[in-house]
């Protein structure tokens, strides 16, 4: 398999992710939004959204929208839950990732790491929505280990990337005891080093 | 099943229209966003996310996430591929609606439609958005009766909704055959009247 990305973006990171967790090789090849590298002819063939990642299945056929890819990756692997119900809360914390939650936690961080903005200069309106988000998963994880059931599941991998990075963008996870357990314990099951916002 | 919500949203068009075509019985809890109602700790309890639909399952317990909803039920009907590319095809058109069509196409509308702004008062930057995922779709849909495969599915019954009701946002169709075409087919398979955007 072809990652087309880079590790840079969250979105990118979920694919490298499960592709680790379950042992599946893969081949980088960089690209990179803010060069316009998703924007030339060749890419758009691949994602006419323009967007990474995008992986190339080994029959060729590519596929595009990390949770997307998760799902196709994770079918038949203890990331997706048997249970359908439980496998519908998956989807469920998927589709919240991308509507509630990377448009403002991922925004928030973008502005500082990549446009160079100060936190203080932030939107307040993009501040807002990305700690209604964080509070969401801080409430939700108060008494449980995982977001769906009893096991990390590819709700989390979609979650944790640009949970991780909140604090370069200025979002403050050190009175949400419960989403820094979370971290911890998505680290510990991927073999990721402690995440520190200095990186 | 309940769902919480109201038809006035394409979002829970989207359940009805899906819960429609397969004959499963549904009861309507009229919920609407705009009045606060999706705020109160009974509904938060339901969705945290504080978003319509939501929907009760016969068992009772709850899934929010319109396109969740859509995947959980259509399960084993024809409305999702039994190819397993061909379902994350349909996957990948569900996260790009979320993320790159309902935030401009839906909130374009919703400005117009609700808060009553005129559509050369609206924002230029939303516009561009909204007529780039327009594009695309009439891209896709150039040499296709479906977005994906031969048959619809549900990723067609997620776009139908806010793309139909485009017109009322200020968008306009009438370039865009291969949509106006699809939206037609769409109709026609749902039983529904031709659409209006003065409706």
């Amino acid at each position: 398999m072809q990652i087309y990305g880079n590790f840079g973006s969250g979105n990118c990171l979920k694919v490298k992710y499960i592709a680790d967790a379950i042992g599946l090789p893969f081949e980088l090849r960089e690209v990179r939004s803010r060069s316009g590298e998703t924007g030339t002819p060749e890419f758009l063939k691949l994602n006419p959204a323009g967007q990474v990642p995008v992986v190339i299945l080994d029959d060729g056929r590519p596929l595009a929208q990390s949770n997307a890819i998760l799902r196709y990756l994770a079918q038949d692997t203890r990331f997706i839950p048997a249970d359908r119900y439980e496998a519908a809360k998956v989807d469920e914390w998927l589709f919240w990732e991308q509507y509630s939650h990377e448009p403002s936690v991922a925004v928030a961080r973008a502005r500082v790491v990549y446009d160079k903005q100060a936190v203080s200069d932030l939107d307040p309106n993009l501040v807002m929505q990305g700690n209604k988000a964080l509070d969401l998963m801080e409430q939700a994880l108060t008494d449980r280990t995982w977001l769906v059931g009893e096991a990390m599941t590819i709700a989390d991998i979609a979650l944790l990337p640009y949970t991780r990075q909140a604090p370069q963008g200025g979002f403050d996870l050190s009175g949400r005891p419960a989403l820094l357990r979370w971290i911890t314990a998505c680290e510990n099951q991927l073999g990721l080093p402690a995440f520190s916002a200095e990186n």
